[in-house]
């Protein structure tokens, strides 16, 4: 298994992608935790973008504290589903509560988005892990709101979502709180993003780190 | 309804979003049609990647075989499930394989991808609709070869697989064929791109052509 490869040519193409990769952004990450840099490779990989090398940006606490949660089988957040199809190689649980008919409820009551009600839904049953927005800035706030009431149990968060309206101030915001994330700078990001770094925690947790 | 919106707060962001990406490629889409540029612009949107609008190209019969097939309920088949996972307000069927025993089984026999062994399976059986292909070059090579041998009824192709090996030359590929097609030219493309051209589409063949 080697970045979601499950034959022989996927393999092959995979194994010389990454190479690709290491000879466009190399220099980019010569500073970052061979983890860090395993992170970074897939997103770039997944994406064909290598700018992702500048603007992908880690807490120090970020890996080690996403490890453990993996290891430790607790509960994976995604705040759109397709970002939950990404995730298939976990043996804990990866949940998606946008389409649960009390987080819609939830919603109108509230006049929140979906995505947002959808984290206080986790949230009010007992969620405890790592929490991956790939899309929608409203989640990442509701994130931070639940966090600083002492309402959510967030271990680290991947938090990227994508758009000219909100996700990079939702991005910078998180930057000032005491969670570990990962983020990208500015309106880029999105679901292929977010897969990419929770998949690549996950082979991480399960070879342990160097 | 709107670009997938579903309460008060989402529309008026992606409504906003709109309204950006507009300001940001207007000179771009220019030429398009009405139909060409509401794809353009939310791939734009989805991804915000202003590139998308120098990179994305579609050939003059597109849109008009796509939303025939639309709105004849034909079927949408995905490469990978996280493509499918975007797609939920269409009224056919939406399909993909690459998870399907026969399809693993078909892979491992003729030493292809699984992507690639879900497209033969589809043509296998009776498949007749539009192929969204987000990710796997060997899906988008296999279609080919499948409509040339008349093995496979591909009404359209959305083909923007994305990645440093392959998917280039496979999107350059397609464009030498007959099949309607929509590309991303170069690296660029994956899910959000796909997911964003198909849902276009099925907003257009719901409100008809202009």
């Amino acid at each position: 298994m080697f970045m979601g490869a499950s034959t022989k040519q996927g393999y092959e193409i995979a194994h010389k992608s990454r190479e690709i990769v290491r000879s466009l952004i190399g220099d980019k990450t010569a500073l970052l935790s061979p983890e860090e840099k395993s992170i970074v490779e897939r997103i770039v990989h997944s994406t064909a973008d290598v700018e992702y090398a500048d603007l992908t940006i880690m807490t120090s606490d970020f890996v080690l504290e996403s490890v453990k949660s993996l290891k430790n089988e607790q509960e994976i957040l995604t705040d759109i589903n397709m970002v939950r199809a990404g995730i298939n190689k976990y043996s804990g649980s990866v949940n998606c509560y946008i389409s649960h008919p009390k987080v819609i409820k939830l919603a109108k009551e509230n006049e929140i988005t979906r995505a947002a009600a959808a984290m206080q839904y986790a949230a009010e049953n007992d969620f405890e892990g790592i929490v991956v927005i790939g899309n929608a800035p409203t989640a990442l706030y509701k994130i931070m709101e639940l966090v600083e009431e002492g309402m959510m149990d967030v271990k680290s968060v991947i938090g990227v979502p994508v758009g000219f309206v909100g996700a990079a101030d939702s991005k910078e915001s998180i930057k000032k709180t005491n969670i570990p994330s990962l983020i990208t700078s500015g309106p880029k990001g999105g679901t292929p993003v977010a897969v990419a770094a929770i998949n690549s925690l996950i082979g991480i947790s399960k070879k342990g780190i160097e």
